[in-house]
């Protein structure tokens, strides 16, 4: 590739295991000869008053400048006075769809073997206002807000991601038999963006009974969309149905065209340096940043590589019931691409 | 038994295959000998201005004096001007806690074999509070409320109950982190009633990872403790586990020890009145009526019939994979007694 199509992306390798499993993206990357360079950033050391959180106001520049980014985990500073670092980049760069692939790795074996659905999580509102109050003792009350904007912008991403990834169904997902207002109004946005695409098969499933029908049988799944809450606890169920978040890709779409893909695990200090990490969530998350950036071809290869090499099963990371190190499990990879 | 050890009970055959499954509960507690009289009420065809639902002002009285019911399922009727039945039900006798014993069945496969636990959720507030309203044009808010004296109450319903069956664990569902003074308040009194039961074990779980968890290894959960729409998310989900809603019995407590157990599922009008519906449901949450009624023997007899009957598998209903008859069933389970 010519210097002029390299690719400018920050990356957060983050706290704990981060820095390893980063390397592995690295690696990888390098051996599969994509055109990207990293922007590193880390975690600051003091807050900084113009994000008031420990993240700095240059890394949320990279982001914004580059417009594509991956994050490793990041724990959450302890103290007060600050705001959690995953809600000040949902709220800084407005990330406001969280995207999970989540599909049953061929060779894995949990109870589940049919998975294959997206979950698409609106980011940015809901119960998660941060407007919360005490009425008289003893009875505090929250906010949840639902927004007409937020609501069409997220169920516009999901229709257009299920066109693009010639997906069939759009199920959103709601409680608006009890909030009728506030879900209705979600479930009306989606409606309308719903007409816009015909081809599309559009329902609405209520909560309760979309979580008994995902562990009855989650193959009756395509893509979902939904408000913050639900996607919350929604997209950790699927997770646990392949296996856990160890092994599921995440990324976040912003206003503008931003893309920051992030392993949603924790930082998991008691591994961490250890070469035993499992990189395998920041990888996938890694590809579908390329997806992202239409390098269709490069995503495609480093994706069958480390499915492969997990069907394969010579090498895999303790979490997986293996013996193998990140770095060899890294090397794996890169001889399968 | 003597007549003056005869119980009241106040029963709701409810709508579609309700009176069918009715029957077979009156069939099976009749074999048995169980010392209960039946006080039978139906769903009103006008709303009754009292209850302001077409349930009768008459037949809330018969819970109110008996203490005791059984409910079938019952169809919301269509239109407006009234309340959902479940929600009158839950407001006018204060429902308070919702309890669900959720355990798989022997003999009955699903993915998960090792389930056993009982989810307990509050039933009367959280995101049920029906307040919500428009600010500007294209923004709504839901009001979530939680109140000291909700939570405690359903607190000390959970303890008592781990303690009374020999349970070891309460876990706390809660999304905290998030919603700090709301759900903060309810894990605030949890703490409170968890140090009177120091014999018991007392955790907090996130909701998310709860769900995580629960798909990937049950058997880690025990009593879970929950506010309202943390407690239908979750309640459903378990259902799941073990093979729906047909199989999983639920009791409603009320203030004044009221007891409603209750079928969680649908009315099922499509297969209404042709003898082919799974009266499980119904059977197992009127078993929880009477270890409420503390006829821990009646109890443990009927529901070995049950389990039995299933675990057999020569009396099957259709949606258990079976061909036998609702009053076949009913009768396999009564040659068990
Ligand atoms: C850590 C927490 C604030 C966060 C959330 O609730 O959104 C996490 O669960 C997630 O899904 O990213
Ligand atoms: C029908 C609906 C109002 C109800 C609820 O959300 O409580 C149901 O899902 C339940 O769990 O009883």
């Amino acid at each position: 590739a010519s210097d002029s199509n390299i690719i400018r992306a920050t990356l957060f390798p983050g706290d704990g295991i981060g820095p390893e499993i980063a390397e592995s993206v690295k690696t990888v990357f390098r051996t599969a000869d994509v055109p990207i360079e990293w922007e590193e950033h880390y975690v600051g050391k003091e807050i900084d008053p113009r994000t008031q959180s420990f993240l700095t106001w240059e890394s949320l520049e990279s982001v914004r400048l580059n417009k594509v980014g991956l994050k490793g985990p990041m724990a959450t500073p302890i103290g007060k006075g600050h705001r959690s670092l995953n809600l000040t980049l949902r709220k800084e760069l407005n990330l406001y769809a969280n995207v999970r692939p989540c599909y049953s790795l061929p060779g894995y074996k949990t109870r589940y073997d049919d998975v294959d659905l997206i979950t698409i999580r609106e980011n940015t509102e809901g119960e998660y206002s941060g407007l919360e109050h005490q009425v008289v003792r003893g009875v505090v009350e929250s906010l949840k807000i639902i927004t007409r904007q937020a609501s069409l912008r997220v169920a516009e991403y999901a229709f257009h991601y299920a066109k693009a990834h010639g997906r069939e169904r759009v199920s959103a997902i709601h409680k608006a038999n009890i909030m009728q207002k506030t879900d209705g109004l979600f479930l009306k946005c989606c409606r309308e963006v719903a007409e816009k695409y015909p081809e599309i098969t559009y329902e609405e499933v209520v909560i309760d009974n979309c979580c008994m029908m995902l562990v009855k049988n989650p193959a009756l799944f395509d893509v979902l969309v939904m408000p913050n809450l639900y996607g919350d606890i929604i997209s950790d169920l699927c997770a646990g149905l392949i296996g856990g978040l160890g092994l599921t890709p995440s990324c976040n779409i912003g206003e503008g065209g931003i893309a920051l893909a992030e392993a949603v695990h924790g930082s998991a200090p008691d591994i961490a340096g250890k070469n035993l990490a499992n990189p395998t969530a920041l990888l996938l998350s890694a590809v579908t940043m390329l997806r992202h950036l239409k390098l269709q071809d490069k995503a495609e290869r480093i994706q069958d590589a480390i499915l492969n090499t997990i069907a394969e099963g010579k090498y895999r990371t303790a979490d997986l019931g293996g013996s193998s190190s990140t770095t060899d499990f890294t090397k794996a990879i890169c001889d399968h691409l």
